[in-house]
């Protein structure tokens, strides 16, 4: 257990946390088991070198700033710089680097990696084990899969980051592979298993690989309702 | 670690764990550090919203049955309201949630993600990175490789369960896609990198995206059986 | 906490750690939060049944090299009679089992299972849920994007080990599969979301499932020069 002087909590912790630097956390948001908040990035981990300890890492981090009425699962890390909204929860183990923002409502499954400097909105719908890189920008209301996972390099490997920007309302299917720079839709929507390699556009469903046009968003909604009329 | 005087603990336990409710652990098992038993849903816990504790989370959860000669890895975390047979392991950091019912002799891989309410019989051998969502059915002496996803929705995102059968003694390849509904036939193969989108066939052997007949199981056991044959 | 008798360790503990066995840890590497260092192997725990514990799995265990200068993030579990170079990285939770040599220079990312009886060169990078199973070679210099998945067993399940082998200075795309016993030629390039079946020549580029030949790496090097010029 570390909390640091420079933290407030005004929610709940489950059991052992270890919360680092001016970190705050906004009512009844619970904290679960052996999470960590204000995680200190590398190069400073790096300065620290021979002296690294709790007190240490606390003297150092930014913080990160937690909303009220989430939920954190145990397991879950979160590097400092970043921000939480309101009702956000996590699965377990989940990983979130720095500099990141995740608006209000969103979850994020078991095991995802958000891997900083990423722009996620409100109400978005993370499964299990997705994958998140520095660059992407993910609006609101998205269903992503498990196992979605999205890259940013397109020539890899380099140092240019070609962020995927993903548009409110797109549905994204369990598996599917998002090449770097590329920008879905509104209200788009990738098929189960595809590798997408060019922009999707809005109301557009796209499946296979790599990806190709199937049917339009009005055809899936049918389908859906149809699907969900059967008994 | 936090031990329910409610539990029955006949195993071992490695190091520090938490066991919540009426859990039961049969003889000779190992808990492995860190790990989490009987834990609650997510609607306890939300009610529980600003007193939550080990010894809240304890009231309120029903416990989980392990069997005999089991080994829980360490970080493993499962849920209330499960059973694991007699001689169960899993890998390191494996979540099985709620409701979950998994047979004798089951391996469950590291970073395996059970998500609730599915039925997993005996002597499976699922590995590493493993995704099981609510309603899938899964029979006996089934081996599924690195990172299969299963999925239970037709037309995500939807309320309605579309759960995958698997039968008796299926091998389903690394990283192969099952989408939603479909049936799995007895001894029937699904190839590495596979999005399976219908029913295969008992003894039949499908590959590709989505996934098509290659070959009868005959003809895999033969090729098999050369491939043990050669040196 | 367990630090053995039998282990040296000239590094930085950040928090709470295991070290079992005649371990040792070089200069200036940090052991992050909740690390453990010579696992027992499986055959070991067994056997210990009734009475594992801390001091009976240090009793028990051959212990784990790291060399100096290596940062070992929170939640990584290395197992017995392994060996680490200088200057190795490993993001949060990830697991090497037994008998895996890790050259200088190389990073592991977040949530990679790196399954034991494994060789990895120098200076490679390989990305977050990495998977690698025994048998496995790895030469220097490679890049392995998010969730490369390798395998070994080309008629599943069998006993037979039929190790891929990377060159140096190769590159695997995100979510690639490599199916067991091929060998990825020096410089050759695997493109995003492919599934190979086939050895890849020296400085050849496939791409797709099954994957095919698309480009030399010649071309590949001339696209990511006009791409890195490009604004």
């Amino acid at each position: 257990m570390f909390f640091s002087k420079k933290a407030r909590n005004d929610g709940i912790l489950e059991g052992d946390a270890k919360i680092f630097g001016p970190s705050v956390i906004g009512q009844k948001t619970l904290i679960g088991d052996s999470v960590i908040i204000g995680y200190p990035i590398k190069r400073k981990i790096i300065i620290l070198s021979n002296k690294a300890s709790f007190s240490t890492y606390d003297d150092v981090s930014e913080g990160t700033r937690i909303g009220a009425d989430c939920i954190i699962r145990s397991g879950t890390i979160i590097y400092e710089s970043s921000q939480l909204g309101n009702d956000v929860e996590t699965g377990h183990n989940v990983l979130v680097r720095e500099k990141t923002v995740v608006g209000d409502g969103t979850r994020i499954g078991t095991h995802s990696v958000i891997d900083g400097n990423v722009q996620i909105g409100n109400r978005n719908n993370l499964q299990t084990g997705v994958y998140i890189p520095p660059g992407t920008s993910i609006g609101s209301n998205i269903f992503m899969g498990p196992f979605v996972t999205v890259t940013n390099d397109k020539y890899p490997p380099s140092p240019k980051v070609s962020g995927v920007t993903i548009s409110d309302n797109a549905i994204i299917g369990c598996r599917s592979v998002l090449i770097a720079g590329i920008k879905i839709g509104e209200e788009a929507l990738v098929g189960a298993g595809s590798v997408v390699t060019k922009d999707v556009p809005p109301r557009t469903v796209v499946l296979g690989v790599p990806a190709r046009k199937v049917m339009t968003r009005d055809e899936y909604d049918r389908k859906q309702k149809n699907y969900l009329a059967q008994p």
